[in-house]
């Protein structure tokens, strides 16, 4: 049972959102640009980011939903599975293998990254932005599993829960849905 | 030296918000609602629970920001430097101890948060909005801690720098300082 009163219908994250609906809107507004912003990462790259941070940090309604989101960007189920076993085996460009280890780095320490990291990245083509990015998408989901860890939110009662929210995330990132989505509400809280 | 080019005269966090603007604002926001927006607690108490998770994470530039903020918010120095070293010995109330305990279980894992620790804190006279707070205020400066040194930030040349860090979030809080402003400016980054 989580450790403040949350909407028993709203799993996770979608509890927390709506506990505190000011502090969800920065944290909604900083996740649409990292993940959803323009950036030469794909949508599905930086949900694997997302993906091997949460799966690092033992999250396991993030871990579920990131990897749900990659899978349908992605449109396999393999890499994102890969990605949290063994990195080096995922199908995946080199480029961003090095900035996955760099971003389980930062989830364990920021200390963890070393120049030798740094110009591994670089050297696959990595650029300042993308490893930038990448340090940051890490520490913003370190946030959020420590959120959803720390009140010890629920888990959905149906895992099916996890297609309906990737689709969401798809199809309308990590905004607030606008009126008249009541349907799509019913199925994943807004 | 940092892992990507930033500004020179823009020591630790400062030089990172200046690198992308855009991610800037919501991480701005978001710090500004939950350490100067309406709450229960004190501001120095808040910028003490940013100091606790900062140290516990050795990011230099953070502690001495946070803890130069504490003390100017709190008129002592005494407080911050215990509940870096010794929280029960921190003159601090009875309920801020059981928060700062559980924002430094929350920097290691949300996990290592037990339903023991919530009941101390509400036996102390914690609300649950408190305990919503304490814990995102804990992933928040997670998220600070691994970004500034996941990109190997600077540290300043010369430690006054914190105090008159401190005299700004003191006056201005986190939001981006106006225009007019330029005298501060000159002395810590907008």
């Amino acid at each position: 049972m989580p450790h403040i009163p949350l909407e028993e219908h709203l799993p996770g994250i979608t509890g927390l959102l709506e506990y505190r609906r000011d502090t969800a809107e920065p944290i909604r507004d900083l996740t649409q640009l990292l993940l959803r912003g323009p950036s030469s990462l794909t949508e599905g790259e930086r949900e694997l980011i997302a993906t091997v941070v949460s799966n690092g940090n033992k999250c396991k309604f993030c871990t579920a939903a990131h990897t749900a989101a990659a899978d349908v960007l992605l449109g396999d189920t393999v890499t994102a599975e890969l990605v949290k076993t063994n990195i080096s085996a995922a199908p995946v460009s080199e480029k961003m293998k090095a900035l996955l280890v760099i971003a389980d780095k930062v989830r364990e320490s920021g200390k963890l990254v070393t120049p030798a990291h740094i110009e591994k990245a670089k050297a696959e083509g990595a650029t300042d932005l993308e490893i930038h990015d990448t340090v940051l998408i890490a520490g913003l989901f370190c946030l959020y599993n420590k959120y959803v860890d720390g009140l010890d939110t629920a888990l959905p009662a149906d895992a099916g829960y996890f297609n309906v929210l990737a689709d969401r995330l798809k199809n309308h990132g990590y905004a607030r849905l606008p009126q008249g989505y009541d349907h799509l509400k019913k199925q994943v809280s807004n």
